[in-house]
């Protein structure tokens, strides 16, 4: 018999979030049944709930960004026990028959991995993400959360840690690399982290200086407005990697023109509208413009496990149930330090 | 004091090119003097003899592709003695200083190097091309032809054979990859012969099927028509890299959408408008879209070394210095398979 369990649910697009209850289906044999303790609050929970891309499904509860402990295991389960910290990302299952799942990139399976919440199991149900205080997931798709993280700070690992840690990693961020990160919020902050402690000499370019002293803090060695020209002009031929976290349209011509050569400027979020860019501002320097999506389970483990390594977790606001709706509108207005985290003890 | 030759010389932006006479310079003691045997016709010296990119100086002697003998030397020289088989390609020098120059990527030599023609010394003399008898050029910026291939068809690998040979090598063409090349025609049938002697399974996309004979002769395991949208649906998400030949606008959304997990789309040719391309088509499939630029003296040498050892020239169409205007033309036409060389010995 399926789990009646409290839940943060929205009824309609745009419609606040409440509270309310859902059903957990029964642990099938390789499921594992995780008590959630924190569940990070991602700009794409707030874009499906509006609607914002098109095509969300009702009622909808978000939250991809999971951390909790494993309460109990279906009877062929062989990787996770009871009490075992562990983790759930943006997908809980995929086809794991295409070339792309069985390369370990679940994330662009070509049947379309099943979405956390917002999406359909290949059986048909919908999904139901974490901002609840439970959820079943096949054992494949769980992640290890190590002792050596926190597991509020480790929640948006899971979806903001993972999104830059694959750019960095696949682009080769590491001694003697220059790496720029667009953006300093949810997705940069964690971006700033990891590529220091990859050992990549680290620059942040945000719109203002604001954040200055915190970006140095994560371990940025340089931090530059954009809104200054000058910027670019200093910075002309600079890096061997730029990752650029932000959804809004950029004039992406003035970040490829900060390229050294063979650098990558890495698109991780998803702008509304296509880039333009001319053959000869990549010719010149032989640069490159590429997209990157979150990653599959085997580098999210990887990167949890480096995190771990590296002490390195999201820098949160823990808020409770009540506090989501408003926190939405502070995640719009860019008002958060750095990313919110739901306490799953106040439901 | 200066030697007095034979140049086709065009006095002015769409002028025909005619017979007359340029000086070339006395050996300075790195010099090498080249008699030239075949230069051969790049669409590029069509742009700059119309003036069609801006900028063009006039008097001007065009020709980047360039094969002859050595018949004299600087007295400094060691690279090279009377009788050697050598070539010149798209430049003849540049700052040697900069990081670009000193990781052997000559062609992106910050100061600028100095263009084969339609350029200037850093001393401010004019530079003038291949359409003559002689030139000649510093020893580090003259390449070695192999015994392995004819001057003839040597002459536009120094040009299109290296522009074809750096991406395909740079992004790893070689046995499990498979390649896509845009266009079978002076640059793109050099890439299928390259592409294919470097181990890859290599496809055609064409705007029709009219060459297809031609492109499997020269290695091609698959022909596609551009003009059928069948072609875009069989060839979704195939290809680790496609370099695209072709200089006027596509749509480069369809041809990423052809790219396989990390695929790189890599452009050769530089169209006169901005590309447009949707974050979510990069992020989708980590792929890139990506320029080239010809290649460093040390690559060109390879590809030189490489073509001798896989017995790749390019297919020519030999003309006398008579033909050019017409030949020009033809080109502009897409009528030349595939490669028009002037002879010097019409001169």
């Amino acid at each position: 018999m399926p789990t009646t369990v409290p839940a943060l649910v929205t009824e309609a697009a745009g419609k606040p979030l409440e509270r309310s209850t859902i059903e957990r289906r029964d642990p099938k044999p390789h499921d594992v049944v995780i008590d959630i303790a924190y569940a990070g609050i991602c700009h794409s929970d707030i874009h499906q709930a509006r609607d914002e891309w098109g095509g969300s499904e009702f009622p909808m509860v978000p939250g991809h960004e999971i951390a909790g402990t494993v309460s109990a295991v279906g009877p062929e389960v062989t990787r996770y026990s009871v009490g075992d910290r562990v983790g759930v990302g943006c997908f809980v299952d995929s086809c794991r028959e295409c070339a792309n799942c069985r390369a370990g990139e679940e994330q662009f399976c070509t049947r379309g991995e099943v979405q956390t919440y917002n999406g359909r199991e290949y059986t048909g149900e919908q999904t139901f993400g974490g901002y609840s205080t439970q959820v079943v997931v096949d054992e494949g798709y769980v992640l290890r959360i190590p002792d050596g993280i926190e597991l509020d700070v480790a929640a948006p690992l899971l979806c903001a840690g993972i999104t830059l840690y694959t750019p960095l990693t696949h682009w080769g961020a590491g001694p003697g690399k220059k790496v720029a990160v667009i953006g300093m919020g949810g997705l940069g902050h964690v971006g700033v982290k990891i590529a220091h402690a990859l050992g990549a000499e680290v620059t942040v370019l945000s719109q203002t200086l604001s954040k200055e002293s915190d970006g140095k803090r994560l371990g940025a060695d340089h931090y530059y407005a954009t809104s200054d020209d000058e910027t670019f002009t200093t910075l002309d031929s600079t890096f061997d990697l730029i990752v650029n976290t932000v959804s809004a349209d950029l004039d992406v011509e003035r970040y490829v023109a900060l390229l050294a050569l063979d650098g990558s400027m890495v698109n991780v979020g998803i702008p509304a509208n296509s880039a333009s860019i001319h053959a000869f501002s990549l010719a010149n320097g032989r640069r490159s413009l590429s997209g990157s999506k979150i990653g599959g389970i085997r580098d999210t483990q990887a990167m949890l496990d480096f995190c771990a390594e590296h002490h390195i977790g999201a820098e949160v606001e823990t808020i409770t149930v009540d506090d989501v709706n408003t926190a939405y509108d502070r995640v719009v207005d860019s008002d958060v330090r750095y990313r919110f985290v739901i306490d799953t003890a106040s439901f």
